[in-house]
């Protein structure tokens, strides 16, 4: 048969495999690994019990449309129960400006299906989700990075970066933005700044997209629900495309997120769902709205909050205590630690070395947009039991020392770093 | 702010809401309506205590991988049933060449993705599957149709077809077909037809894409295991991308099916789903996985070929008896039963007075994509009772006499048709 390489689409010739889901592959393989890298939620937090009874009840109903196709827009009660959490998080929206995606993955592509055309520009934070730069990636956007300080996106390079992009004749289409707990660095953009940064896209007519799964994660010792207010609730003129999910806070094997827009927006991104995948999962929608409606979830949140921010404690201490190099911002809620090595360390080679010793990150470059990051990784505390992070960090400390051995044993041989 | 429509892609300028997804809005208004519309299989054959206990065990397990992020390629006991399941299809497939998909319209979303660029052609049966063409108008691909025989699609025309098209100095990159009891028609095609066009895809070097939902529901006086040999069975060179479902042999609501192909070809499509929705529902992919190890998809087989070839006879009957003008090939499986009218009726326009009598179908050029069908219609009898499928025949007899006598009328008085 003929070459199939010269068959693959342009967007196709330039996929690449995810960083992270690579280090899943890793884990697959069977050996013993602490895992830091995928930001899995832990699972011993999940309400086993609630979803059990609430399947059993779903089931025996023998309601047809439990296991039918269904609207692509999503399972009504379901939509009507997000509108409630929305208006909970300050934002006022109609059912016909929501649509349940199969994740926030799945919204992340949409919104790229719906705004991109090859070449068109996106903003985004350096670094940012490596998810969304998959997504980008797919559709051909061209992506832009902007630095960011300690209290988010830097808005100053933010619009310089844009009147450049534009003066050079490019389509800024959107900025992509995760205001709280970013992944990878776990920061949080001030409020000041959220207020500023919805004043900038009106003033530069540009879009934003606000991706939030993080957002009821907060550390009841660094953050509150009023640091956690959404760009998304000032929006007056429909000028944010909000992303959020049931991931974090039930489960994410049920691939329950949703996006919410603008009227004409929605409906666009439904006719491309629609295509795409025609529903969420009916079985999976009805077991979120069910954990909703019975205040689960609600019950969920402080448990989960506590949960984490004892894990981030204990990365934090085991950190301190190991990489005296290492530097991070401290997380104020989320799943991630963004730590900076000594800039002669590559993360990225380092992983070799690192899953010898057990234990696997994802190295910060697939963060950046630019390629930059070298020097850095992305830590998840969320997965691991405490007494794997602490022996997850031992690990990743003698991994940095026999990196760091082997570095000066070749300098010392005038030859290249051993990786 | 800013008009939107500016910002739309050119995918999203030309996307579309789907005929028989609007048709689901009309069924969501509560009006008592009888449903010829969507391809919904029959939720009194779904095995409800079955999966009720399958819940009940995997939810009971707390094994975290039941509601966690799982790998991109699928639940790993789920991949090797599939195997066996090709296997029993003819088909000999590695572990590594096959893909879960969320639903078969992820499949075909993700095939479109990774093989087409905007202008590139697909070739397609006239009619064919308007859930493929959504898909492939979302890439921009440039669709070009090919009539089909009794024993479906006509060899010469695809061959002068693809001849002239690539004379015209076009990209034809792969032909859809759906071989067996296609949607719309219900035509199987034959088999000495099915191993022509392999050789014609091997002499013109075209990936062949199958869509093979309906193999397992052949009506038992009319069709066998022998008569749905996937092309895919002969395929030495990997050039066949081969797709399939649990969604009408389980559930579709769990939306579990499958995609085989070429090495190369699955590694692309992963990487593409990895962008687009990260993996199909984990708990979903296990209920699945334990109805295919309890021998619960097999012992259903049967008792749905009999459940839909009893609605389809159903279903011919009383057709015979109202619908004097109209004709139709007989299915010998699957969902559809696929009506020719007199010429002079305009099924699309029509469906207005269907609605106001209490019955919907899908007019016909939602399946043409060279304009035709508008005196045809497609009738699923999948998913009403008999008794449902009677009274729906009776009022989609009423809108036709209706119909007719208001054409008739206009005529008269030399005006337009009322719609």
């Amino acid at each position: 048969m003929t070459d199939t390489n010269q068959l693959f689409s342009r967007a196709a010739a330039r996929m690449a495999e995810s960083a992270i889901r690579k280090m899943g592959a890793v884990l697959a393989s069977g050996r013993d690994v602490i895992s830091f890298a995928p930001g899995y939620p832990a699972p011993e937090t999940f309400p086993w019990e609630e979803f059990s009874e609430i399947a059993a009840e779903l089931l025996a109903s023998r309601d047809g449309g439990v296991l039918q196709y269904g609207p692509t827009r999503g399972y009504k009660p379901l939509l009507e129960a997000v509108t409630g959490i929305m208006r909970a998080r300050g934002i006022a929206v109609a059912m016909d400006q929501l649509l349940i995606t199969t994740g926030s993955q799945q919204g992340l592509d949409l919104v790229a299906r719906v705004f991109i055309d090859p070449g068109d520009v996106i903003l985004v934070e350096l670094p940012t989700y490596v998810g969304a730069i998959s997504a980008f990636r797919n559709v051909q956007a061209s992506m832009v990075g902007v630095p960011q300080e300690a209290d988010g996106i830097d808005l100053e390079a933010l619009d310089e970066t844009c009147e450049r992009l534009r003066r050079e004749g490019r389509r800024v289409k959107f900025l992509y933005v995760v205001p709280n707990f970013q992944n990878p660095t776990g920061l949080l953009i001030g409020l000041d700044k959220r207020r500023r940064l919805l004043e900038w896209a009106e003033r530069r007519d540009v879009l934003i997209v606000e991706d939030d799964p993080y957002r009821e994660l907060y550390f009841e010792d660094a953050a509150s629900e009023a640091d956690v207010r959404p760009i998304k609730a000032d929006d007056a003129s429909g000028r944010v495309v909000y992303l959020s999910s049931f991931s974090k806070t039930l489960a994410p094997g049920f691939r329950v997120a949703w996006i919410a827009a603008a009227l004409e927006i929605a409906a666009k991104l439904e006719m491309a769902k629609q295509a795409e995948d025609l529903l969420t999962g009916s079985l999976d929608q009805r077991m979120i709205y069910e954990a909703c409606r019975r205040g689960i979830l609600e019950r969920q949140l402080p448990i989960l909050r506590r949960h984490y921010a004892h894990k981030r404690d204990v990365m934090q201490a085991a950190l301190q205590r190991e990489l005296r190099d290492a530097t991070w911002p401290k997380p104020k809620g989320g799943f991630f630690l963004w730590v900076t090595l000594p800039e002669a360390i590559d993360a990225g080679a380092m992983i070799y070395r690192a899953i010898e010793h057990g234990v696997i990150y994802v190295s910060g470059d697939a963060f950046y947009v630019n390629g930059e990051g070298q020097n850095m990784l992305r830590l998840s505390f969320s997965a691991p039991s405490p007494e794997r992070i602490e022996a997850g960090v031992a690990r990743l400390a003698a991994t940095l020392r026999a990196e760091t051995a082997g570095r000066a044993t070749a300098a010392a041989a005038g030859g290249p770093a051993a990786s």
